[in-house]
């Protein structure tokens, strides 16, 4: 079937280009594993597994090599989905994210396709714009074309019955042999490199009350996303146990985008207008606030500092430089493949831990 | 041999987990197509062609009903891989980039994504990290995986033995079924979109002028990158139909990134210390420049003025808001997907032109 479907594609295709080549060339079709196998003197079963490396079926040394010249003469290339068949999996990753054009996203993206590029397995990258029914559908997906393993990269939401349905669709995905990891929080008991976020906005907040701040406005994210609630969290906690209070009022919730942080600022400036530093729970939140304190001709740092959390590289020269916790997203990526292709009994954890930047954007006060 | 492989790794992960799992629902192994044709009563052939939709070799619509019912009496999941060599094009298409941690590139990649799913196609990514042995490499491995299509992305080479061989491997790739398309230089005889740079620079070049600059430096990038080239050029050839000279001292090469805007900037102080507009060929060159020059006591946009090519969304916040030309990236990636499964005959061409967006960077000058 296969053959059947190529040689007509071959053909349409060759004699539509036909005008830029020769006419032998168009109408060459692709050498079939049953031509290898006719070439070898061997069944279709025998030149299969001797490509294919059906596991568990291993042919004599001899024969594969007369199979493989057999091929070498047909110019035969072999067929990852035949192989996928015969190996009941496909070499290739599924990297779910929820924004690939964010640069968190893509950071960890740079560093997943490396790792699994220097293991030998491509990457198929499913984008799902926030939607967790999409995310949902991706991993269904994947398994259907029986990807090796699937990398879930993004903060979780407090909402359990959509944390249900996903750890379900992972369950039945592991069930089929597949291996999963997470890059987030270690809730859907799959390996998981979780982002040590209240320890990070802990260690920012300890740092910035060492720098003299005592009056402190947050700008706290979505209220059911998992990473936006632990850095509140941590934050203001670290700040209780220093013995300073952020009240309700100068916490505020937006979406998790610089349009977010652009449009809060004026409400948390209403509620809260003693405050001497905004902490937005990541960068692009942060660079968005200090825009709009900006345009409502407020002096920054002087007059309001701001401080983030991710240290994205791209929004490395704001001036002033933001003040943030640094992720090494790349190498998260990096961490989370062998977690993902490790089908180990029990769900590993890895824990990353930011580190505190202190720049322009939240200098020293004075007494 | 799917199943064989298939019900052993269940029964390892079975085991491995048990405790958290039922007996039966570890022990269950996954519906096989022999086990729908069985159970609905005809060929392994029959229900093949019914569920994994044959070109070419249809069945009747009752007989597709009862092997669909039987597939899902026995909670069967399609094998996207038997699909896929039953239709001999698997439904994917394979997108190669130059850096997917660049947001150049990133924002390309959310394009390409949002219309690939929308058509019902996973997205495959490779990572080439500016290497063009790598981007051959992956253009092999997604025909050996059968992709349906393939979407280059990035600026072309001024290297005939690269682009040779690249050509080569995409008319191998063409020759067997599969369709392509680039986005960069149309250089590559398939279907392009192609970003008018020289357009788009000399536009720039002439609202330049008009704000009264007369003397201007070129970050240009490295020197055999064709983007960067036509930049240069397009500038270059704009201010000279003005009667503005750039003097050959005032163009300087460095690599298309931050760090290489940053290191050049001395460079070009040294050999046209009189510049008063710095014209880098992308905004991540500019915005690393802007940087240099502040670090070297120069007042910006005062001392020194800057623009820049792309208007990459992260770098909007940069302050003095930068100069540039937009680009509309991830339109870029949504119009190369539907070029890119096109199997016409002729390779198609759909320019993008840039817009300039004059921002506080370039302020007029006072005559």
């Amino acid at each position: 079937m296969v053959t059947h479907a190529q040689r007509s594609r071959g053909t349409m295709t060759g004699t539509a280009t036909g005008r830029r080549r020769s006419t032998t060339k168009a109408a060459r079709a692709r050498a079939t594993l049953s031509d290898v196998a006719r070439e070898a003197g061997v069944s279709l079963a025998t030149a299969s597994r001797a490509l294919n490396g059906t596991s568990g079926r291993a042919v004599g040394d001899g024969l594969r090599e007369r199979v493989q010249a057999a091929a070498d003469r047909l110019d035969y290339s072999p067929d990852a989905n035949a192989q996928a068949m015969a190996r009941g999996r496909t070499a290739s990753i599924g990297l779910v994210v929820h924004d690939i054009a964010d640069p968190y996203f893509s950071s960890i993206a740079a560093g997943v396709t490396a790792a699994a590029d220097a293991g030998g397995y491509a990457v198929t990258l499913a984008n799902t714009q926030h939607d967790h029914v999409r995310e949902l559908h991706f991993v269904q997906t994947l398994q259907s074309q029986r990807a090796r393993a699937i990398i879930l990269a993004g903060g979780r939401q407090d909402d359990d019955e959509a944390n249900d349905r996903l750890r379900a669709a992972l369950r039945g995905y592991r069930e089929q042999g597949g291996t999963v990891a997470v890059i987030g929080q270690a809730i859907l008991g799959v390996s998981t490199v979780r982002v040590d976020n209240v320890g990070g906005s802990a260690a920012l907040a300890t740092a910035l009350h060492g720098l003299g701040y005592r009056r402190f406005g947050v700008m706290a994210g979505p209220q059911r996303h998992l990473t936006a609630r632990e850095r509140t969290t941590g934050f203001v906690d670290a700040l209780a146990r220093l013995g300073v209070d952020v009240p309700p009022a100068a916490v505020v919730h937006s979406e998790f985008t610089r349009t977010g942080g652009n449009t809060a600022l004026a409400e948390l400036l209403l509620r809260a207008p003693d405050v001497e530093l905004v902490f937005a729970v990541n960068d692009v939140m942060a660079v968005g606030a200090m825009s709009a304190a900006r345009d409502a001709g407020i002096v920054v740092p002087g007059g309001l500092a701001f401080a983030g959390f991710d240290d994205i590289a791209t929004l490395h020269d704001v001036n002033p430089a933001l003040t943030t916790v640094h992720l090494p997203l790349e190498e998260m990526g990096r961490l989370a493949t062998p977690l993902a292709l490790d089908a180990a009994a029990e769900p590993r954890e890895v824990v990353v831990t930011g580190e505190v930047r202190l720049r322009d954007s939240t200098p020293a006060r004075s007494a």
